[in-house]
């Protein structure tokens, strides 16, 4: 398999994290963000979207969207299982999973970014606008989880939810996002980043990190 | 079952498309997005996250996030799905769903708009802003279909692709986003309106339809 990523992409860490948990081994392919290289005519014959992270899969078909990806991964190699067993139980694991994927991470992205300073605004308003967009999408994950217990999001083991906090918080520090009245999500981000699967994917572990 | 919606709310739009295919009748309960209403304590209550749509189950669980209520009411109904059997087509379908759910919907939503107002935008700002985040994200989605069969999306039947295509269209239309260069898109589109369970749960057919 052959994963397209970028160092500093929270989704594409996602899968990261997903692929190591299940022990499968996927080569890198880089491609700088910053640069526009997900732009580029050979990525976009991959994915037309012209978004990371692609994974490419051993049958040669080409897979987009994180959360894609993962529930591929999760049907094809079951073990460990990323989603509880019970209808409900999965359903919440994936609403957490979908209020970062879809309420904060999109909201606060490079594109979304660039497009604001394209409208004239200036710098501290467009960091300021990623800070608060962080800053309320995880007090709602907050709540999300309040009444559950730990060590991760949703008990003994990592989940879906997990693969999506993780790299969220990360991006929450990167733009200086206040981190108090998070205690669950912060317990859990800790009993992540003691497990080899998360550590070693993280951003600054990366071949293509700066 | 209770859905929590509003009608022109286009994750409420998706979850009743899901509920009337599979032929599940559920009682409606409405709430005023531009009211602020899914921000009252009773309905931050069942929803801390404060959005629409939320579905109480016949058990009394309260599930959130359309694309995670979608996946349980496959999960729990399974006739007629709404995702293909084959890992890697489902892979393509739910990629082309969150392609609208995380890429168009979240940065062209009334939250984000209202940002935008507050950061002192001036209307045809705001509404470029939408119009622009849209066009761009149909072109992409067009793309993911390029090359597939109709009459839906994925071939012979809708699936959760579809049923976020639909009302994804309608917010286009109501943005005044450019629709050329989309005909796979307006193509299944037209194949699912033909269908009642489409046209019946349309926006302006819902009780609180102002």
């Amino acid at each position: 398999m052959r994963l397209h990523g970028y160092y500093r992409s929270t989704a594409s860490w996602r899968v990261r994290i997903g692929l190591a948990l299940k022990g499968i081994a996927a080569q890198g392919a880089f491609h700088h963000l910053r640069k526009g290289e997900q732009r580029a005519p050979a990525f976009l014959a991959l994915n037309p979207q012209g978004l990371l992270p692609a994974l490419e899969t051993n049958d040669g078909a080409v897979l987009t969207q994180s959360l894609a990806i993962l529930e591929w991964l999760e049907e094809t190699h079951p073990d460990p299982p990323l989603l509880p067993r019970d209808a409900v139980a999965r359903a919440k694991v994936r609403a957490f999973a979908l209020a970062v994927a879809c309420d904060i991470h999109p909201v606060q992205n490079l594109k979304v970014l660039a497009r604001l300073r394209a409208m004239g605004q200036p710098e501290d308003a467009v960091t300021g606008w990623a800070r608060d967009v962080i800053a309320e999408g995880l007090a709602a994950c907050e709540a999300l989880v309040r009444e559950g217990r730990g060590p991760f999001l949703f008990g003994d083991a990592p989940t879906l939810a997990d693969l999506c906090l993780v790299p969220q918080l990360f991006n929450a520090r990167r733009f200086a996002a206040p981190l108090d009245g998070l205690p669950r999500l912060l317990s859990a981000e800790a009993a992540c980043l003691a497990l080899p699967p998360f550590a070693d994917t993280a951003p600054e572990k990366q071949p293509d990190a700066e």
